[in-house]
């Protein structure tokens, strides 16, 4: 039991762990080849730096024998899903990785391949990070960190009655992906061919970060956030920052094929689709001006906005309504661990 | 099994964990209070970011048992040791907390008070987060960013033949206090005089990262390293960054009054000494004629600095010797996880 702390120069076992399978990643001249205790980043002049962070825990945020590569990109991109809601341009990330025995050289390979992936694709390159043993499940850490003009972050407070709520892509594909995981048989149940039940389970696996929109957001959204604990709480969430509420129309919320298919079949499931989480959407308030615009600019980065309710004066939640005008009652808003 | 991912606003649970015990601790004004996904930090004008992420995992870097305010302040500390040793001001940090079933009130009340203390202490605030369930132990992921005068941050690389090699404080005391953490028995055998004994578990239970040294460091060092995995393992990834060896003179290693009785009982506890790790101390490469000035500096601020060796040319490692010129061989160099 002792500390064997960061990344350091190819001496020990873990040292040559970090240099054959991290040091690809670490391709900013700040990060020191991973030789260094630390990273040194020079922000662009007239830029705030946004901070993100967010773990992913085995057997609670991934099962265990998910994909290694799609581990990797799934706690990269719950971090770049809030700095897109944010409207940051993505700088870089640090790791911090805690492995149990029997954590091969194979799942290695595949873990680093799907990060370097990623870093790639978004520009998000490694600036350094720590491994560790653990007895427990695998645990991945990953601060990352963005950039915006001075003073631009995209907040949850700033939605003013008026702003339309809009949303993007679509919403629940996640939460049915991870209960068609669970229980295959539901895919007959909900009379899903076969692929819209691979693609529920892969918007479950793999989040799609919506960074293609940070730009249009910083220019056009009073507030935004994005959707990881189910859209109902998260509403809350931003209508509570804003001291606002929101007023949502259920039908309206934009839904993929696969998860009208399953709806249809089982209507009780626009619980899990509206509180179930994992999204990685965006959700944000808009002036009623600038959604054409914004939709104009999604749409250009090939993303759709849907116009879901509005911000109006009231108790600072968000309340949904069926096609009828009846307010839709929930369980639970959103997950919570605790 | 879903994401609930970052502070938020107080709705649920997890909500209210967050702006109960951690919600304090979020001084500055770009944390937003936790209540938004991101946090935003303006850098100050002309200075680099110096990145840094290290974990904690309960069992492997800390007991279980352990009072969890120490626990807390161990996670922020080892990464505060690296700012302190690349010469960078802490500027905040991020934390990613996984907690086990059956962490009660009392225990996330005493770590919340454990990190404010050292928020406070360092100059260090919160900034953002997540808190998550796991299966496995508690799990503290911090990432700490600190500042630096651009281009200034102080590298592994850098020393040069005829500069000094100095280490801070005293070296060993943490690992023998890890050994008598386990076998109580030892201090009988070591000849320790009770405070000596707290002395050593008190050095292992809490760092004592030497951030009042940043600023000698950055002006004085060619280069320099926390002491974190062991002086001997340390010192040799400094000498391969920089490409030069390092002559050490075992017997000028500064050591504590109680490392120095143990020793004296067990004279083979010099391996543990030089390689246990823990230390969070400094050890550095400076110019000779810049050494009277650092060790004026680290005085005026409570820390010793004691020169031990030479930088030298040959074989990019740390070799140490007797007193008598006899080189000192070690089983292993450092702590690996792997």
């Amino acid at each position: 039991m002792a500390a064997p702390k960061g990344f350091s120069a190819p001496v020990s076992a873990e040292d040559r762990l970090i240099a054959r399978y991290f040091r690809p990643l670490a391709t900013h001249p700040g990060a020191f080849g991973l030789i260094d205790d630390a990273a040194a980043l020079t922000p662009p002049a007239g830029c705030d730096l946004v901070l993100k962070t967010d773990a992913i825990v085995g057997g609670v945020h991934f099962f265990p024998d998910d994909p290694p590569d799609t581990i990797a990109q799934k706690a990269l991109r719950v971090n770049l899903s809030d700095l897109a809601a944010k409207g940051a341009q993505p700088a870089g990330f640090l790791l911090s990785l805690m492995l149990p025995e029997g954590i091969d050289d194979g799942w290695l390979e595949a873990f680093a391949r799907g990060l370097k992936a990623d870093a790639d694709t978004y520009g998000c390159p490694l600036f350094g990070g720590d491994t560790d043993r653990t007895p427990g499940p695998v645990t991945i850490s990953i601060a990352a960190f963005g950039t915006v003009p001075q003073g631009t972050m995209v907040r949850r407070a700033g939605a003013r009655a008026g702003d339309k709520i809009v949303v993007s892509g679509s919403i629940g594909d996640a939460a049915l992906g991870l209960l068609l995981r669970r229980d295959p048989g539901a895919a007959e149940r909900w009379r899903l061919a076969p692929p819209e039940g691979e693609h529920l389970v892969s918007r479950y696996l793999l989040p799609q970060p919506r960074n293609e929109l940070a730009g249009a957001l910083r220019r056009h959204a009073s507030a935004a956030m994005d959707v990881s604990d189910g859209l109902v709480g998260d509403l809350n969430k931003l209508c509570a920052a804003s001291d606002a509420a929101a007023r949502i129309e259920a039908a309206h919320v934009p839904l993929s094929d696969a998860a009208r298919t399953a709806l249809a079949a089982e209507p009780a499931l626009i619980e899990t689709i509206l509180t179930g989480g994992d999204d990685y959407e965006i959700v944000a308030a808009v002036p009623a001006r600038a959604v054409a615009e914004l939709q104009a600019q999604a749409s250009a980065a090939g993303v759709t906005f849907t116009v879901i309710g509005d911000v109006v004066v009231g108790p600072t939640h968000a309340e949904f309504f069926t096609r009828e005008g009846k307010p839709l009652l929930f369980k639970t808003t959103s997950f919570s661990h605790f």
